[in-house]
This record gives C-alpha cells, sequence and structure tokens, in this order.
C-alpha cells in the first residue's frame, strides 16, 4: 500500500468530489444553518433541517478550515450551521436540543437521546480552534456536558422500554469517546477530564460489550454485561463496532502506540469485518445475528455508505499503525467496492443506500440521516492519517 | 377466474398449509398465550410477544372456529391468548394495553399507539361469536372505547412531534373501520353504534385521505388534507392502502353493494397498484413517493408480505363485485408473484420479507410483526368471498 499516494487520493476525492457537491449547495442564504436532503444531482428534495446535521456539518468544514485551508466560505457556512443551532435548536423548556426542525428553525421532534448536543460539541470546539472564540470554547464544553449527562446519569433519559430488561448500549460511549478525543484535541485536556471520560468508557467496552470468547462486539448488552437472547439485542452492527475500532487505535495513537489499546481496536475491526463482510455480494452488511440468526430489522442486509466510510478508516489506520498486510488488504477490498458501487461518476459524493447485490436502492445523496459528514469525515480522516494534511 | 376453484385454493392453503405450520407450534402451554417468533422451519427465534399477535391469532382462529369447523383446540389456543391479554399485557397504571412482552408476560415495551387494544377487541368479539360468552362481548366493546377514545380524542395519544406540523394518519381511521366491522358482526349494532364510526372514517377518508386528482390515497396529511410536503408525509403504503380499499368494499358489500362506496374502494385498490406494482421485478413496493421522488425510508423497496396478501384479498373482491375482468388479471399476477417468491414449499407459510429483486432477505416466519394474522386472514377472507366457507 503506497501511502503517499492514498492520501492523495483521499484528498482529491474530499476537495474534488465531495466538498463541490455539497457546497455553496447547502448554505441557506434566506434562514441560516445548512440544508442536506439533495437527490443526486443536488435538487432539494426536504427543505428540514436535522440538528445533528447542523452540528455535523459545521464540525467538518471546520475541521477542514483547521487543516487543509482558511477558506473563508468554510468558515461562513460552519458560523451558519452554528448560529442556527443556537437560534433554533434549543428547546427553552429544558435547554437540550431538538432533533428535527423545519427550513426556517421550526422544532418539529425532539427525540430521548442526546445525540444533537454531542455533534454541537465537537462543532463549538472546532470553532474554538479555528477562530480562538473563548465563547465557542465555552459551549462545545456545555454540550459535551449536557451529552454526558443526559446518557451517563441513571434515570435521566425518558426510557424507551418498562425497564424489565435493562440495557446499556454501545452507542453512548462510542459517542462520547471520539467526543471527548475532539474536545482534548480542540480545547485542551488539563486536568485529564476528557482522557479521563475516554478511560471510563474504553474500560465499559472492554468490561460489557466486547466478547472475545466469541469474536464479538455487542451493541446493547445487560448492564452486568451478559447477551440478552433477543431479536433487539442479539443484533450487531458491523460498521458501528468498526468505528468504534478505530476511535480505540485513534487513543492508541493518541497514547503512543499503547499496545493493549491496538489490540482492542483490531480486535473490533478483525471481528466485524469477518462477520459483517458479505462473502457472496462484496460490501458490510448493516445489521448481523449475533448466533447467525434471522435478523428482525428489515433493511439488515442492505449495504449503506457509511460502514464503508468507516471501514476504509479503521483499515487505513490498523494498517498504518500495525504494518499488517491483511488491513491493506482489507483496505483494498473495500475501497474497490465502496468506490465501485457508492460513487456517483455523475455528479460526485457517494451514493447513500444500495440493496445487499449493490444495486442502488435510492438516489439520494442527502437526507435527515446522511449529510456532509461520514464520507468527507472518512476521505478527510484517510488523507490525514496518510500524511496528507 | 374460476371462483369456486379459487376458492378451494384458497381453503386449502389455509388449512394444509398455514394452520399446520403455526399449530399446536405456537401455543406456549408453559405460560399460556401464544408463541410467533418463529425460524422457517418452526424453531424458536424469540419466546418474546407481542401483544398485537395475542389478539390477531386469537382472532383469526376464533374466525375459523366460527365459520370453518368447531375444533375444540383452535378455541383453546384462542382462549390462552385472551387469558395472557387479561392476565399479563394491560397495564394496571392507565388500563391500557403494552405492546410487547416477555414470555412469561413480563411487560417489556407500551408505545403511545393504541393498537393492541383494537385487535384485543375484535379477538374477544369473535370469542363472544363462538360461545356466547356475554362477558367477552363486553369486553371486546370495552377494547373499541379504549382504541377510539386514544385515536380519535385530540390530545389523547402522545404526540410523536411539537405540533409545529400537525398531521392525521389513515392508519387509525383503517383500523377503526375493519374493528368497527367485526364488532357489528359479531355482537350486532342495534343503536347504529358501530355503523356511525365506519360512516365518520370513510368520510375522513373521502374528505383528507383520496385524492382523485393525482389518484393517490395519502397516509399522511394535514388536518384540513393538504399535502405535506416532506419525506415522511409525501410517504404512500400501497398495500396498506389496498388493504383499506378492501375494508371499503366489504362495507359496500354490506350495504346491498353501494356503488359510491365501490367505486371509492376500487379507486384505492387501482390507484395503489398503478402506483406501487413494481413493473421491473414484480411485487409491491412498500413505500413509494407521492410525487415519484425518493424515498428516505430504508427498506422502501423491499416485498413484505402483507401487502400481496391484502391486495389478493383487494382484487378477489373487487372482481367478485364489479366483474371487471382487469381484477381478476391483477389477482392472478400477484397470485402468481407471491407463491412463486414468498412460499416455503418445504416447511409451509409464507416467507415475510423479500429484497427488491424477489430474493429471501431473511429467513423468519414470524416476528414482533409477522403472526399468524395477514396469510391466513387473506387465505381465510379470499376463500370466504368465493364461497368457500
Amino acid at each position: 500500500m503506497d501511502i503517499k499516494q492514498l492520501g492523495h487520493f483521499y484528498k482529491e476525492r474530499l476537495l474534488k468530489d465531495v466538498v463541490p457537491f455539497w457546497f455553496p449547495r447547502a448554505y441557506d442564504k434566506q434562514h441560516g444553518g445548512l440544508l442536506h436532503c439533495f437527490d443526486r444531482d443536488g435538487t432539494v428534495v426536504d427543505t428540514d433541517k436535522s440538528v445533528w446535521a447542523q452540528g455535523r456539518m459545521a464540525w467538518m468544514l471546520l475541521t477542514m478550515y483547521n487543516t487543509v485551508e482558511k477558506n473563508p466560505d468554510w468558515l461562513k457556512y460552519a458560523e451558519s450551521a452554528l448560529k442556527f443551532l443556537e437560534d433554533h435548536c434549543i428547546d427553552p423548556k429544558d435547554g437540550r436540543m431538538y432533533f428535527h426542525v423545519a427550513q426556517d428553525g421550526t422544532p418539529i421532534r425532539k427525540r430521548r437521546y442526546a445525540f444533537s448536543e454531542s455533534f454541537a460539541s465537537i462543532a463549538f470546539a472546532a470553532h474554538a480552534k479555528a477562530t480562538g472564540n473563548e465563547e465557542s470554547a465555552r459551549k462545545a464544553r456545555h454540550w459535551f456536558d449536557i451529552f454526558t449527562d443526559i446518557n451517563f446519569t441513571p434515570g435521566k433519559m425518558v426510557p424507551k422500554s418498562t425497564g424489565n430488561r435493562p440495557a446499556i448500549g454501545l452507542g453512548p460511549r462510542m459517542i462520547a469517546i471520539v467526543t471527548a478525543q475532539e474536545l482534548r484535541r480542540f480545547l485542551g485536556d488539563e486536568d485529564r477530564y476528557y482522557t479521563e471520560w475516554i478511560d471510563r468508557c474504553i474500560d465499559d467496552l472492554k468490561t460489557y460489550f466486547l466478547k472475545p470468547d466469541i469474536k464479538a462486539v455487542m451493541e446493547t448488552v445487560a448492564p452486568d454485561g451478559s447477551i440478552i437472547d433477543h431479536f433487539d439485542e442479539r443484533t450487531l452492527n458491523p460498521g458501528h463496532a468498526i468505528e468504534g475500532g478505530w476511535f480505540i487505535l485513534e487513543e492508541a495513537r493518541h497514547r503512543g502506540n499503547d499496545p493493549g489499546l491496538i489490540e482492542i481496536g483490531c480486535n473490533m475491526i478483525d471481528w466485524s469485518l469477518a462477520r459483517g463482510w458479505d462473502e457472496q455480494h462484496g460490501g458490510l452488511l448493516y445489521f448481523v445475528d449475533v448466533y447467525g440468526g434471522p435478523v428482525q430489522e428489515y433493511w439488515h442486509n442492505m449495504k449503506f455508505w457509511w460502514p464503508h466510510d468507516e471501514a476504509l478508516i479503521g483499515t487505513c489506520l490498523a494498517y498504518i499503525m500495525t504494518g499488517d498486510q491483511k488491513y491493506a488488504d482489507w483496505h483494498e477490498k473495500i475501497k474497490n467496492w465502496s468506490f465501485s458501487h457508492l460513487q456517483d461518476a455523475e455528479y460526485g459524493e457517494w451514493f447513500g443506500y444500495c440493496n445487499r447485490d449493490g444495486s442502488p436502492a435510492n438516489t439520494l445523496k442527502g437526507s435527515l440521516w446522511k449529510s456532509f459528514f461520514h464520507h468527507p469525515r472518512a476521505m478527510w480522516t484517510c488523507a490525514h492519517y496518510c500524511g496528507a494534511f
């Protein structure tokens, strides 16, 4: 694997294929904030705004501003999203963020969980880094604390279920790790506040979610880490676990290539590729059952864009950190499948959704779920690990 | 179309293919109630119980008991489900039903909406008919009133959204119609109470949900019937609208072939077949966009079992009521596609989920969503309309 060439490839994809699809198209001059529900040619198919997307897109723009070039348009778009978040996306009743708002910011939906807040947090942190704005640094810390408070204080989150089958999830721990990493990167970590959150969450992963005996990363387990033998709790999400794997590798890298963390991160990636890769059609299955049984979620065998983006990052970083050729081989295989099935050669960007056989399931480039985030983040992160930025 | 032969075909399917797959397997001797999460060969893949399924399966068993034969096992299974519903599935805090319970009845999840109650209502009504039990008749009326109270009293249902984009749904109106029809059938309708509910809901359909100018049955509209131009509200569910179509045809039939109702029911079926049938691969798409744009729900292009069951009933009844050859042709086309893609020749019953190209998406025969309901109901209803019972 020619790392330098690979870095150049991903940099070119980011700057010549992905960014030009999204901007200036996404910038909402009328209401502020960023649009993101686009059909393949960029036609707006929904004017609604995802609160996740406002934070995620602002973070991505500011990360490029901080590392690629001081492009004033990127700063302007990001600042518009941050202002929109503050002006429209906070519920005055409890200081939490909404999930889904109309183009003008009218709140449409709030959810039980608190991921809008985590994405706002990393966006404000990147803004603090970009501008030196102390107020943005304060806001980044504020939203991190709201996020962790809701997700980790027992009883704070409105329960989805009755509580008779208590369970804990991988998701909040993974997001806590990556959010804390971003805040530490941009704001520092004098009292080891963010590192301690990372330690706590990695400890939870090791203690409760990783199952070396069956080589599985559970998404949901009982509070004591035992496997709950029902449909939802048996369901694994290989792309998500690979994403978690590279968060751990990033932490290993931050800590001078900590071998224990490298092993954890590589295990998460290895186990999930082995379970999730579709030997018949190629690509990563969205969900698989931990015991190989049928999965209840309808779309379990579809190929979504983001697991492939995460797997590109995971295998790239694992190769760079370990030198193990198997990761270079996996990277090549994932890259080939992804760019031949997800890339839109005509209008740029990746499609989001393929059927199991790799045929396109719809033409959307953006939706309430897909925005300027996973794909540019993968292109940026791979380029970054390969030394291009 | 040879109606007598067709009736025989569906009767045979019901009694020789579907019923033997489910029973006695589904009967939970240990805890009472009915299991329904089965893999293709009948292996139990989850012991949890859907509250919908307890009511739906009991109704189906009792409908067969009332019309096919006085099989004491069917009565026993149904009564076990009814007892389980009463012993375990009612939340003592508010008298509403749960949605999902464990095998022993431990409540796992309750939902905002109140369809568990509607299925309990028809099951108790069918039980009253089967046994003459006045208490069951009272319970059927009680659960109908709980269902309509929650669904039609403004402010009673916990809102999913903020209320800033008010909307009304086709679902509660369709379920109110078919539930009222069942109660009227089994319990009578002296004061026209159930017929008035049906009139009210048909009126809502005509006024708000049916769009003759664009030949569409909307699933969700603004309270004044206008189309809300966003992803979720543009999404049509052709199988669901066809199901609604045959509920209306059944009502037309009950009212001596009321021509106005026949026209409405046939329009719903015609428009939905035209929009939902997949010309490329055959079968009914799960969701389509009212304006032909991309659909945001991931599984929109999958072929589920139940829309095909509903379309068999809809086209069968439309043919019998109108004599129009196009419905015989549609029926044959849907029957051919369904039995060649969904039927499990080895273990009986239909599979539940195909990919767009018709390949199987999983091996489940039952789940929290699929039980002994849509498919046996279609076999029974088609046989019934064809004169077999």
